[in-house]
């Protein structure tokens, strides 16, 4: 299969392109660098010493001997250089994961909620756009959020994308149906994926782009097989209060003696996915793609849930390290449930690496042994949700559970 | 009160600021004139003789003595400047049009999706950032479209916005719940209002911001009490393939001989509205803003609806013009019902001008007067949907509905 991976140096976009080069899928990327230029702005950097793109697909290619392309350009601005290669190179599937993907960078201030928005859906427009221009049946695979479902389901399971409702028609009887899950997002980087969940949908309908969207939890792990292959191939290690997400910010204060911060009493409850599970999960999204003329394709994309504070504990029970709760920046509830259906990547084989299996590897072989990179003026999160805050972080269908509780 | 009209030299825009204007209201506009520039781009012009924007304001002091200030730059691009704007206008309520509104022009060209999608979400975005970032408590009326909803219900009065579903829990137990109505947007541009909606939802949730979203029908009508005051004030009236609505190029092929042209059966139904309502309906939404901590406001803005070979054969029946039936470009059912709510505004005092009031003095006073400004080349579409037609223009919900009744 040729897959053309936009966003293929970032992150998940990385060990992604190893993964299915590494399978022997013919790979290349699109990737404008914009996630090294914002360790520039930010003034931070992996924790872990990531080598420049050209030097890491040089060793891919020493080590497996398959080449990998990069063109570097803006797909959310370079909307000709995308059309070019796609109707050039012609892949079989799109991996997109050309995005800005953090939550607190999007709220720092309104330059960077602006950017947000302008890149993500002008990317993921750009994409639609240049498939059904090119004429070509391209599967794209998009990374989505589980934030675009509002965190929270009070007696609940989230379903895969679609919400089975019935609705009262005008003579009182009621129907069935089944609709995307109402959105909810809690950031305006979530915002943007409930946006492009609507270019997916208007696209797959008027043109019958086949499309799956992957809505994915916090990623935690950094190495997967093939980026432990040699220390030129490395991935990824954020730590800071805009791109760490909470896992490896305790892992990183564990190891560097640094209290554990727990933003607000860290009863938030969220679902995690190993980066492994991560490649895996793209792997057989693009294995099964959907038939022409289906709708677009939703799996939750995550293993297992845990609330923040039970990370903390697990984290210093095991290193020692110190617990400290701190005020949430975030306008959401302090406490929420949190159950997620995840079958169809069960179904497909995924066989999920846990928290327990795999926490000391990352204290040990990541934090412990990079530490002497680290900043730790880097590690608190600095962006604010808004100046003053109010008690709203609900989802909508959990504030209608609730209600509906109460008697409503 | 202080009103910014973004937007304020189009078709609705212009009578807006003229009867708010009139009102005795403060009235500012913020327009690019990019309405204007893509008469240019078509080789097409309103078959009114609208003036320059200069001139439309000169002649409005003349004639009310009121001063309109124009401020030329593009929302969707010059953040800066409405930043600077609102903070130094100190605006009570921001009217929003300032977004590219045909479906058949979004969707001419990628370069055309691209434009709407680009423009529309930024210039909504920018509006939100700049109130949020001037911390001052503005009321956003948005101009939406009842094209949010997707065309067609079966069994089910379309609601002022929010839908009411019941939803199963874990245990099987049914709970009630308020959600935003499912989105089945039609066209680029309609799903970019469909993206508005959630710009309007977060920043609503997470900032505080008022925002009443008006779900307009098509407008039908070209004169308000003011625009007719003087031939400098007149209003646009198009009859193009591309911006002209349905009622419009009937109006335009009747008098100057011109069979009616229906595309498809004509069994589909529309909403529809007078441009003298749409700018009673602005007013009586300014006047009646959202409380702060309410969720977005809602409101159906149309007063009637009709199948389009209904209008062919009323318009036929008056003028003795033909009717031909074509093709239909659009990729939407044939025949759909459409029940809509409009409760809200009658309820504030809206008393709707109906066709049969209206109708006659379109054919004569716009129609007819300025027959021999018509370039009848342009009376045709040419936007297609997508090359190979399939059948699925049903709403979400009527789709349900049907499923439903079939026995699923």
């Amino acid at each position: 299969m040729k897959v053309l991976v936009l966003g293929g140096d970032g992150f998940c976009g990385w060990p992604t392109v190893l993964h299915l080069s590494a399978l022997g899928h013919e790979v290349a990327i699109v990737d404008n660098l914009s996630r090294r230029n914002i360790d520039i702005e930010l003034e931070c950097e992996s924790l872990t010493p990531i080598r420049p793109l050209g030097e890491r697909l040089r060793a891919w290619k020493e080590i497996s001997g398959n080449d990998v392309k990069h063109f570097n350009f803006n797909v959310a601005k370079n909307y000709q250089r995308l059309l070019d290669l796609i109707n050039d190179w012609q892949p079989h599937s799109i991996v997109h994961f050309a995005e800005q993907r953090a939550a607190p960078y999007s709220m720092k201030s309104s330059t960077h909620k602006r950017y947000t928005v302008d890149n993500n859906i002008n990317a993921t427009n750009n994409v639609l756009a240049a498939i059904v221009e090119s004429g070509q049946d391209i599967h794209v695979a998009h990374l989505g959020t589980m934030g675009v479902y509002g965190y929270g389901t009070a007696g609940m399971k989230i379903p895969e994308g679609y919400l089975r409702v019935k609705i009262e028609t005008d003579n009182g009887d009621h129907v069935e149906n089944e609709i995307l899950y109402p959105a909810n997002p809690g950031s305006i980087y979530h915002m943007t994926k409930t946006q492009d969940q609507l270019l997916f949908f208007y696209y797959n309908k008027n043109d019958g782009v086949r499309v799956t969207d992957l809505h994915q939890g916090i990623v935690w792990g950094t190495q997967t097989k093939e980026t432990r292959q040699d220390e030129r191939l490395i991935n990824r290690f954020d730590y800071d209060g805009d791109y760490g997400t909470v896992l490896n910010r305790f892992l990183m204060q564990a190891a560097v003696g640094h209290p554990l911060t727990v933003h607000g009493t860290g009863g938030q409850t969220r679902a995690f996915i190993h980066i492994q599970d991560t490649v895996k999960c793209v792997q057989l999204a693009l294995e099964n793609p959907p038939n022409r003329g289906e709708r677009v394709q939703i799996f939750n994309q995550m293993t297992e849930t845990h609330r923040v504070r039970s990370l903390a504990e697990m984290i210093a029970s095991r290193t020692g390290a110190q617990v400290d709760y701190l005020p949430n920046p975030r306008n959401e509830a302090d406490e929420n449930d949190l159950h997620v259906a995840n079958d169809r990547f069960l179904g497909l084989g995924l066989d999920p690496i846990t928290l327990d299996d795999g926490l000391m590897e990352e204290v040990t072989d990541v934090a412990r042994k990079y530490a002497a990179r680290c900043d730790m003026n880097k590690i608190p999160c600095v962006s604010q949700w808004r100046t003053a805050r109010k008690d709203s972080g609900t989802s909508v269908v959990e504030e209608g559970l609730k209600a509906a509780a109460g008697g409503s």
